[in-house]
């Protein structure tokens, strides 16, 4: 690798530093380095959210014409191509000088990408695919937005080894320890909103929000989200969320069929309020709706080290419902991303397997 | 830690060693080391089964009468106090003038026990305690058999993420992949016995053999044991097992008291015949059975990375049934020991925990 391979790979690693800086919203967070000629250092920029400066923008602004003309920027997402609040990327590059670009992972967007071949038709040397895993692992909600047009959804829930969510009685509370719980609230931190059902609000009461083991709240807290018919109590925790409350019907939910209407509409209505990374809690009506639908692109299953089992009278309390699964060949396989012992207990997060010959998960 | 200590560990963990090259069977797996004064190696020995010399025993006659005495004997287990085909061990290292005994773990056995009281009382001195956890880890079933008066069980069930043993309508064979079977079959190879219903016989037909990747034979065969008033049909694949099949009528197993008779006296029985480890394999009704009752010691969940949820009209096949837990305080809490993957696949090996108050299981 020649020296200035190594420089370029250095300012990716960079620059994927100073991206993480930037807001998660509906705008994908970057980061750029520009580089001189000879690999030197010259200017960084980030993008700080929609309305601002692109990074490589961001970057260009704090050189003098001179300085940019010749030199190569390392940016960790394709430049843009886009005129929207602020002009295209590519052009901007292209009227510096800029003599090289160097990215990471090619823009997924309809009306974004494309710039890539407009720096190479003005003659501007451009390399992709360094660092891609890190970049897509930084920008993986943003992505699934591109990509499905939805938010990221992680479905999330809590059960004994044998797959019980509760006993035959229905009592369940706590079936996980301190440290899966503070788990839990860490995620919703990363979340933007967290989806639960009727039957868990009125059940559990909970609060929705995203608290620190000594119970203060996270910087980020995730929109709160209820879907089913009854009415949410008038003294309901979740009615003092820093967020207002986001309540729809979700009869239709609990439909059989795949590509489910209100989940569809829920995840667009979502979208819309800039969510990328929605958090479905449960209980299992809810769980098993979005898996049901394909609609959970990552699965945290929090295993406590206990037995359950059936009631005397066969009777049962499951963490997962219909998922549409009738027969083994139908089942969801799923890739195991980690395994994790929280405390006493386990984290399984687990992916949807794609399959090896459709392609389809 | 003076020489002499140094010289005693290695010569533990050299007797461990040599414990284990004797047989698992109704007597204990024991090693000894024979030291100089000085913390030379003088004699090793090992036990090679019922009716033949013990540990002690065995390293002694390889010593001349003037070489023992004085020395210190290494042993894994603390000396016989019994006269059974062989006379008391504590007797023999008194006769041989040994003045140190060294062991690791206490003899439990109510006829057997009691040695170290024999050695302190003619003047030897003894140091017990020495490396107690690994050679509690070699007789672990051998202990069982002694404190419990049972064979050791451990309880094997194959589930999805989701706790299914199988689809809505039944269909289930090879859940998991064939790195979780093979450590199956390495697991039947350490057990002595395995168990399964009649149920499980009739859908898949087992061999109920300890077979390689490659289909042969382990050495070591456990006993097939079938529960359950069915008959087996003539050309049941176990037929051909090298052991001859115990089939015992498991109908009251399924009854919801703990302490099920048939389950107790199968254990009996199995115990008269030298099985000190049962592995019991399924279906789901005799895990459940052997979970409920009490006699579970171990637990091993495979668990395969797929979702099967309920069928559409609510049934499903859960990896266990009734384990007697009506309510949520009821519940069966174990301690995960170990979290592995196979292949895509994860083993969760747990043990019941000890309730902190009252000790109970």
């Amino acid at each position: 690798m020649s020296e200035n391979r190594v420089a370029e790979r250095d300012a990716m690693t960079r620059a994927l530093t100073l991206a993480e800086r930037g807001p998660r919203g509906i705008n994908p967070q970057v980061g750029a380095v520009i580089l001189s000629p000879s690999g030197e250092v010259l200017a960084e920029g980030w993008h700080r959210g929609a309305g601002t400066a692109h990074a490589e923008v961001d970057a260009l602004a704090k050189l003098s014409p001179e300085q940019a003309r010749g030199a190569t920027a390392v940016v960790t997402l394709e430049p843009c191509n886009h005129t929207g609040r602020t002009g295209p990327c590519a052009i901007a590059l292209i009227d510096a000088g800029i003599a090289r670009v160097v990215y990471a992972i090619d823009d997924p967007g309809d009306r974004s990408s494309g710039g890539a071949g407009v720096l190479r038709a003005a003659g501007v040397e451009v390399e992709s695919g360094v660092q891609t895993e890190d970049a897509a692992a930084l920008l993986q909600s943003w992505l699934t937005v591109q990509r499905l047009g939805r938010p990221h959804v992680t479905v999330k829930w809590a059960q004994s080894l044998d797959g019980r969510a509760a006993a035959a009685d229905g009592t369940s509370q706590w079936i996980t320890g301190p440290a899966a719980r503070a788990d839990v609230h860490r995620r919703r931190a990363d979340a933007d909103a967290i989806v639960v059902g009727t039957g868990t609000l009125l059940a559990d009461d909970p609060a929705l929000t995203a608290r620190r083991p000594d119970g203060t709240l996270y910087d980020h807290q995730p929109i709160p989200v209820v879907l089913g018919a009854r009415a949410i109590p008038d003294g309901a925790a979740v009615l003092a969320h820093p967020h207002p409350l986001v309540h729809r019907d979700g009869t239709n939910l609990f439909a059989e069929r795949p590509g489910d209407d209100v989940a569809d509409s829920l995840l667009e209505e979502l979208r819309q309020l800039g969510v990328q990374r929605v958090l479905v809690e449960g209980g299992p009506t809810i769980a098993s709706a979005f898996l049901r639908a394909g609609l959970a692109d990552e699965v945290l299953t929090y295993i406590a080290p206990t037995l359950v089992g059936q009631g005397a009278d066969g009777s049962d309390s499951p963490a997962l419902r219909s998922l549409g699964v009738e027969t083994i060949a139908a089942q969801r396989r799923l890739t195991v991303a980690s395994v994790e012992r929280l405390g006493d207990d386990l984290l399984v997060v687990a992916r949807p397997a794609v399959h090896p010959e459709t392609g389809a998960v």
